[in-house]
């Protein structure tokens, strides 16, 4: 019978998701045209929901929707309304559960100070805990995200001005964070003091620009100057750019995901292009665990560089086995049983004639639940592949990120549930290796993973979370709101 | 040339606006599908947006949006996600300014004790003083309703039972409020001391429904029991209906144009049909101020029940002159100049057969701007009137008002820059008379108007405003946001 | 259970509903404005559809969609495109069945001789038949609308000119038709030999203009001329109006519900005013079947006028004991079995405090299958009166139209299944009585109804079908179409 | 100032696009369900709007709307309406001009010997002419597509059954076409006698596939069987499959811009891996003119296999140099007058790191207007690129298509208004090569070009165009349909 068919939700290809870009440009005319570019170059980070804030002078204007950068921010009307010289934006990613409206960022209040903007890349460790807190005391939340947090610790400060009551409210927080931050004074930006969530900082002739990658500088012809520091306050305002450290000094731990998956292959990040990077992953992938074949082929579109990188390294051809399909509306529907894996073929197809009768090497980024690599085995299979080794570009995923990337359950993660052996098993697959955690940092120019101090944050693969995590270990686990919305 | 003519709003019909409705059920299975037919009996007090909030033992589920209540919640899926025994609605009017869905009631909030939501009629006239004051000590508004202090209010109250907190928070409000609340614990009923807005009490087999009129009773089937009085509070739970009267006794002061203008002439109010009382000023005006003539038109349809009741005291036929097309849309367009009066062309249109020579005495029920009456007199002469005398149901409207209604600046309102003659030149009519106070008073029952102790609130046409305005007093006028939203 | 109510269609009130609304003019900038407007005054004739076709001297512009005419064509960016200085338009009604954007008038169609646009009021009697024909002799058809029959024919006469071709089709076509046609000449308007279905002459300055009712002048300030005779063609182009009757003479045979129900009461048609009509249709009603009796209520808005004469005649008070609700949106809910006749109540609520212990004689317009009539006077009893008796202002409809009205089957219609008595028990009233035939056609004017030549169509009372009822009579039955379009 | 930009359609690529995508299905439950899946495959070969027409046995169903497959029959709802055990279905591309929903296919029709629904891709040569003729002779079209042409030959075919009358109607067209028709005793698929356009067969079980690639039957693990060879009429109900063919033999005419561009890389058509004749251009072009470079690039995607090839003869690496964004909107916006080559930079970015200081040889596929490869190779100089050759994987562009490919004027193909150096300085590349006619027919495994009987249509190259353009030779210059429709 025709059914409709939950798991082809397009976002739903088994990995794991960021939740946010960040956008913030200061000093010129048009800035929420600015900040609408620079969100479309950053829609990877997030398609559910885009906001912007400005402010002209004396008004902050806010439009705020569910939907693609394009499609919001494409209509002139709607552009012309968000007046003024500075503007912060904000990109989304489909979590689970309700999406309503009032969970869209960038989140405005009013202070006694004035106005101020926040959009948020992150996730804050401690968050239920002092919301619980904020309420006990009178708080009211217009939102169940965590950002709203800072607001009210901001609103509670009994500091003078902005800046102190930023700093006297983000002492209070643990987590990772990444935050631009408007006010009528301009923008702020920051980075948590283990800098896990990337923040750039860039200029368009006068103009100063945050953003959570260098292609949203790039989309602009804008310059990159350099990164947020992990721990550094920017000031940008009529007076220029100012830079305040205001924490304990932490150890530098960006997350290595955004190397693996997350980031745009043209960003530069950490001085590193990010192509680059994901290309000597392969070339590791190759030296540690090569067999004999006829072919690499890459799951597209995040396994390619590291396919090149392995069939370069391995001298095998590399080539497009699988082909993607970008048309994929928003849900598909379940004609009949008989159509197997249908979810993965909307998105993919085997190229057959190109894997027919080889022995392959598929090169994927990373595996969560498995669930798209058991359809993309079966696929190339049944086009008629004689064998099939998997090789991914990330060690084993075994634990759940905390710092604002959208995990499943620990039970739900393969690499949790099984050795490899099993997962090869699992997958289906003529055998199956992950590059290793000293591969992959050797990858990101590193000798190997310093256990004691390592660079990154890689705790997805090690457990080995550098930030406390308050919330989970609080013992009175409750809702964030008793209600349901639906509108 | 072809232009959108905004001033069309088919809402813009001179007439002052209730700004809400208020309703409210405990105790039965589909509570928020019969909130949703009593939102609907009340949708003349409002048509710009609705909402519900309904609990279901354990989470409250809301749903907002704009447009009318049969659109919103005509929707089975809708009303199936508002699960509960428990229910609060409100419709809301139309007013000035960017509608947004922030503002769309019932608010719901979070607290230490629980969620808690309020739908709210009325206005709260020291609400800037007291949100100044509250952001002052840090709290974050989420809206840019009055409606919000409250909820700040009982949020930082230091009693410990949510009643004592909401009584101790309408202690520090003035103004004009009927509430309806909906807690994990059951609804509760407010209205101000002077009771300025309408609230009753129903029944309906075992279950408890506050609204703002009967007729939403009446839709139901359900049993008008009493109304709220002014100054009490019900609480409605699983122990009943328990009443508290916990603010200081004032002096009744029901706004008097609900019996004029804003109550459905089929609701009950004070004990009085609101047809009858409409008729009765009709009768009233018939005394004090007939003319000969050979008609008696009604302005459809508010102006209907006084022309009837000038007609039966005149002896006069009573005829329908004018036409009322009822299928307006949104917004219309100017086609060109030569097509005068568009406007209300679109509603009104004269029935030429009836009035071609007559001399016609035109009942209205009231004048605000009189702009409308301006077309209304000129299309019913252009129907071949001999005559055109225009009687009005109410006094001349020479104040704002400041509880809860959409009114003109002062400068705006006619009454308050002309004398009779002068407004009668600017109507265009051979005589104009509005009914005496006195005469009001006496259709509702009383020997007239006691200029000591008023049983109404009549500030609107007496200036005489029995609830302090602090907010108008206040030196250091501020815009309530900085910010300003499309969406 | 919560569950969608399928009955609560707000336009399903028991009435016999007009198909459509008839607009064109020529002579005008804003042409497509004008027509905007007068379909907007005569959105009464259809709530479904509406079209406009206009004609710049060189291309056709055209704009349907479904809705109402000020949500349609409110938008200045959808007049914008229609230029031209001649314009047609079109309203639907909302008959049963899929509502397809190609089958909404005016339909259009290119020629050998040029494009031509066609609206069309009225029902054809041999469609089926001549559509039958056509699809054998090669013809294919765009929409299953009867209208296209009249293109198709156009297409294939074997004439020269445009108008012969059109009378060489309409003298094929049996049936009901008032037509309004757009070449690059002009505009041609057509009534049947009949003249069932209305249809009058307006100018405004230069500009002629054809529509349904005179109200379509009267929101333009454009004067009446005159009807367009039964079997009249009138040609409207540069060189001014011309009028030709091609047909055979045959009896005036006005539809009379167009008096009783149809038309807006400020309409003239036959040179009476509608309203008056009514009026005196209520005085037949006294004079034939008075009872002693309180008070006398209309069920608004439709039985208003008949109460009124009623009231005049017997000298017995009228009142508005049935208020009505003008806010329905498109569906509603069900809440509960328990919550009875709230198909009704979502309209209209009885005034109890006019009805309380009263004597009500009800005065309604007309009864179809009797459902609404039954909830009515339940709601009447509820509210406490104390005896309901029911007038009816038409005689009993015991036949279905076939000549454009959307009727239900025979055996649907309550005066076709029991006599008066019958009637009074299903409906519940104390007493029950129609208007006679003789006393309706003494409304209008005429002695008595003429059993030879009654002077209008009455086959809805009488089954004295004017015009032969071919596709009825075929014996070969087939649908329209095989098709069933969702989009 | 910030203004809408109306060049960022993002189809607006600079590409020749396909008009069309087929797909059939005889013999299966759920067979719409089937042919939302075919069409979605297929969504590379139209993306406007697609439709589906179904039959069960009794009744047609149809559903077409504008947009995505997944977005339009995603809805289970829509699919369950389309009941039947065989569909058509049928993808539109954006052609320029006004998309209504009249013009979208398949187009169905009643007959006098019942329903049959229509998919047309290609391009009808005579199309104006005959319909001229066809309005002549009265027939009414009801859109402005030249397959409805078709419908009203067969219509007026003396023939009697089915097939005989489309094979009468298809004599008398000329062009390009692929058809699949719907009937009520099953599918028809047709290929015109040059096979311009393809269409494949394949089996899913015991059911019967129409295709216009092999990656229709991919999506649902169908297999295989044959292509519909050129001529042939193809016919498949409850007997199965019989093969007719009613033509003229002619010679083979595959449009050999589908193995360069239209056809998806993982389809097969004339026995050849599309992915494998691209990579097979890249290896020619690479012989032909290579120069002395760091770096092969492709222009994504559809430059990614002759790059490959490219890279592979060349021995030089092939990198990823130019990200593509795939999340566009519907529109953008400009933001100022310095951001320049917008349009370009919404799809695409520079791999900076990968560019910078590199002798760059970027591959296309082909060059229209050259308006994109402007903007490409600045962008790419930006990034810091030291030299930059372009090589073309297809001969210069120097004539329209007239058999059903989107192409403009001649006057804006950039190659028919310069030569090949001029192309370069316009283009701003250090050297341009396109590959030869004979390199290109190597390729797809021929010698060469044949210029007596070359193997493909290749007239968008050579202005060889092998089927007669009546149309655009007939002196009476005529547009389609004097009328302009918005919705």
């Amino acid at each position: 019978m025709v059914t409709p068919f939950p798991g082809t939700n397009p976002l739903d290809d088994d990995h794991l998701h960021e939740e946010c870009a960040l956008f913030g440009i200061y000093g010129t005319s048009d800035a929420a045209a600015h900040t609408a570019l620079g969100l479309h170059a950053l829609q990877h980070r997030g398609q559910e929901a885009s906001g912007i804030v400005s402010f002209d002078g004396e008004t902050f204007h806010s439009h705020r929707d569910l939907g693609l950068v394009g499609d919001i921010f494409g209509d002139a009307n709607v552009i012309q309304k968000l007046k003024g010289h500075v503007a912060v934006g904000h990109n989304r990613y489909a979590t689970t559960g309700d999406t309503v409206l009032r969970n869209v960022q960038p989140i405005y209040a009013d202070f006694e100070f004035g106005g101020l903007a926040v959009a948020h890349n992150g996730n804050i460790t401690n968050a239920h805990i002092l919301r619980r807190e904020l309420v006990r005391r009178g708080c009211l939340f217009q939102s169940t995200m965590d950002t709203e947090v800072i607001n009210h610790l901001i609103s509670r400060s009994t500091y003078h001005t902005v800046v102190d009551r930023v700093i006297d409210a983000l002492q209070q927080v643990k987590g990772a964070y990444s935050l631009v931050m408007l006010t009528a004074d301009g923008l702020m930006g920051v980075r948590d003091p283990y800098g896990v969530r990337p923040l750039v900082l860039g200029r368009l002739d006068e103009a100063w620009i945050l953003a959570s990658e260098t292609v949203a500088l790039d989309i602009l012809g804008a310059t990159f100057i350099r990164e947020v520091e992990p721990g550094e306050l920017v000031l940008i305002g009529e007076h220029g750019l100012k830079s305040i450290k205001p924490f304990n000094k932490a150890p530098r731990r960006l997350c290595i995901f955004e190397h693996i998956y997350f980031a745009r292959p043209d960003s530069i990040m950490d001085g590193l292009g990010i192509y680059e990077v994901r290309k000597r992953i392969g070339v590791e992938l190759a030296k540690e665990s090569h067999v004999p074949a006829d072919v690499i082929v890459p799951v597209p579109d995040s396994g390619v560089p590291a396919a090149m990188g392995y069939a370069k390294e391995s001298g095998l051809p590399f080539e497009l086995g699988i082909i993607r399909n970008h048309y994929v509306g928003r849900t598909f529907i379940e004609p009949a049983d008989h159509i197997r894996h249908l979810g993965v073929k909307l998105k993919h197809n085997a190229n057959r004639a190109t894997l027919q009768g080889k022995r392959v090497i598929l090169v994927d980024d990373s595996i969560v639940r498995g669930t798209t690599s058991v359809k993309i085995v079966a696929m190339v299979r049944a086009a008629g592949a004689r064998e099939v080794h998997m090789r991914i570009a990330a060690p084993p995923t075994t634990h759940s990120c905390y710092y604002g990337v959208d995990t499943p359950e620990r039970d739900k993660l393969l690499a949790a549930r099984m050795n490899v052996a099993d997962m090869a098993r699992f997958i289906g697959v003529d055998s199956l290796a992950f590059v290793t955690m000293d591969g992959l940092y050797r990858a990101v120019g590193e000798p190997g993973r310093d256990a004691i101090d390592p660079r990154f944050c890689d705790a997805c693969f090690t457990g080995d979370y550098p930030i406390s995590l308050d919330d989970l270990d609080d013992p009175e686990h409750r809702q964030l709101s008793l209600l349901r919305e639906s509108a």
